[in-house]
């Protein structure tokens, strides 16, 4: 299912000429009817200014028209860049129709050079606004990512048919605070903005937040919700938690896509941490695991290297780990147990991570709190591609 | 000037067979009438039970021998872990002579198999403890090390020549917390093991704590100072100061050594940041920077890569940083002020950049603090090095 596949919703995409490629590079998705809108956006120091914008618009009232450009940030771009953001506002109300309060800016791609904002502004006279063309949309988010990424989720609520639908990018500078990437979801569940962001914050908590491919921040990053209002049902408490669970399945997986897509990235990988005895504990040794050269090099070699595990689960300030209690699980095998190698089959082991998944579990001690984070290996691949990107 | 070269301080190394290759792999450091000693160690929490012998002896009095083996860090290890550490102190109490309280260990390499510790037993009977092999020594305690690192420093207190000569090792798994790597620094002056430690926290603060190779910590980091109480002279206050900075200045010169020989890098990295609010600020901001595998790969590229630099310097969490006041200079060349690129010869930057050692200064602000980082890039040689290293 596509994002244009839910009632309400009008997406689509362009080459507007940022892109020296060719690719496409202008898109918007527009929710006419949006009865309600939500944003996470990225905590950076030196966000772009799409994002002080997007503060504004979406704590004024639901946000209708999402228009997007990838190629360029435009960010470290000065009072040029605010300037270049009320113009392509400006150009979409006029357009579209608008209320420039209703409009969103996102923007991705190169940063520090000022944005062509009259290609944009040409660009976004090409769209009619009423076209159904997902794909097109999904194509025009892109910069390093080699797949497109969406998903989608079908919830029965209060007898009725829900649907949302969510796409993504990136690949690379992949770390989030509060919410890493572009993404941009809709729902055809008639929502207010306080119930988006009630139910988007903790959906990003679980999935985009617990991702990691290099631990560097984009400056851009952030994701919508938005609602077309098509479907209106009165939710009940449990009605709230089936839309709440379907959706954070839905960011989940495009987290997990992200991670796959990882920059050079051979295999994902997913480090689930049991038995801490606080929740942000758990999260922190899943996340700096996920984090470390040495394990993602290791994967990257389908190399079950305990040593490298175990460096990286007690680098931190986690004064209460407890070396004895030490599991770990790679793919099924268990690998250590009880804070010391088990002597198995290592060519068993390498075996089980020559696919493109690698599952490590980690016993860390008999505390309640577990937690997941998801990532990539480290390879040649993420070199080539980054030692000459301009 | 080698270790050697300091009066009252003996050494050597050896091929016990740790090690497959037939390298040196065994290592004494002996001061047979130490006066003082002091020790920084990792604070990592699954660290070597040779760290947890080393807290005991240094907190009892002087330590005279340091054993020290490369190619097993005798880490995860378990319960036979310490009782190797028991045989290995026990041997060398029997050969030199010394008691068991005055002997500390040092171990590096893989991690998680059991030490072969017969044949650091039987190493240690080669031994003479009167060798003034300081470059034996040396060759002994690197690993993945390509050069040996050794550092002295000679300064006047009190009207006579005092001298400090240490070495390290280390270039993978290189992100201090509170110490990292092996090193050993000896001296003549005669110091308190109380004075030893007050010189040596500092010291390693300054240098070893602002290193980082690839975000990892080692279990089984530590540095070590000794006394031989050799020149005995009272300290005046300007003295301290003069011994202070010296050994400062010592350590400093090591950790940098290690950022060179850091796996796989091609340039080391300096990282100024002047500006900041608080000295925390101004080291954190370094250290993400230095951190940064984006910076890193756009250094191995001598790409002049501005938008990364900013990304890197505002991922952190420091809300008091002002846009609009960020400067950054790459090896002389102004590429950034005003929170905005400057337009200058690329091609210029990018020649003054293809030289051992990038040094970045960046101004963040107008507060007092400043700090320094030292790393280094990342390249494929960091890949092909830890994909297979067993």
């Amino acid at each position: 299912m596509n994002i244009t596949d839910i009632s309400g919703v009008f997406a689509s995409g362009c080459h507007s000429g940022i892109k020296a490629s060719g690719g496409f590079d202008l898109a918007y998705v527009y929710v006419p009817g949006c009865v309600g809108s939500a944003i996470v956006q990225t905590q950076h120091a030196f966000r772009s200014p799409t994002c002080d914008h997007n503060a504004s618009v979406f704590g004024q009232g639901p946000v209708a028209l999402m228009v997007i450009n990838s190629g360029n940030a435009n960010t470290a771009t000065g009072a040029l860049g605010r300037d270049h953001v009320a113009q392509t506002v400006a150009a979409a109300s006029r357009h579209f129709g608008v209320p420039v309060e209703a409009i969103g800016v996102a923007s991705t791609g190169i940063i520090g050079v000022p944005l062509p904002v009259q290609k944009i502004v040409s660009g976004i006279a090409t769209f009619s606004g009423t076209e159904k063309q997902g794909g097109d949309c999904l194509k025009a988010i892109l910069t390093t990512d080699l797949v497109p990424k969406q998903a989608s989720r079908t919830v029965m609520v209060g007898g009725q048919r829900v649907h949302m639908a969510g796409i993504t990018k990136g690949s690379g500078m992949i770390a989030p605070n509060m919410a890493t990437t572009l993404g941009f979801i809709v729902t055809d569940l008639a929502l207010t903005s306080d119930e988006c962001h009630r139910l988007l914050q903790p959906a990003i908590d679980a999935s985009y937040n617990c991702l990691s491919v290099d631990t560097d921040s984009s400056t851009n990053d952030l994701v919508t919700l938005q609602s077309s209002g098509a479907v209106s049902v009165p939710l009940s408490d449990a009605d709230w938690g089936v839309v709440q669970e379907a959706l954070t399945a839905l960011c989940v997986d495009l987290a997990k896509q992200i991670a796959k897509d990882g920059e050079g990235a051979t295999h994902s990988i997913d480090v689930i941490v049991r038995g801490a005895s606080t929740a942000l504990e758990a999260r922190q040794l899943a996340k700096q695991v996920v984090n470390s050269p040495l394990v993602k090099t290791a994967i990257a070699g389908n190399d079950p290297n305990w040593g490298r595990l175990v460096m990286a689960i007690g680098k931190g300030n986690h004064p209460g780990l407890k070396p004895d209690h030490l599991s770990i699980v790679i793919n099924g095998h268990v690998i250590m147990a009880n804070g010391q190698p088990v002597n198995g089959d290592r060519d068993a082991v390498r075996n089980a991570m020559a696919v493109p998944d690698v599952v490590i579990e980690i016993g860390v001690g008999d505390g309640a709190y577990e937690s997941v984070a998801y990532g990539c290996d480290l390879t040649h691949g993420y070199i080539d591609i980054n030692m000459a990107y301009n």
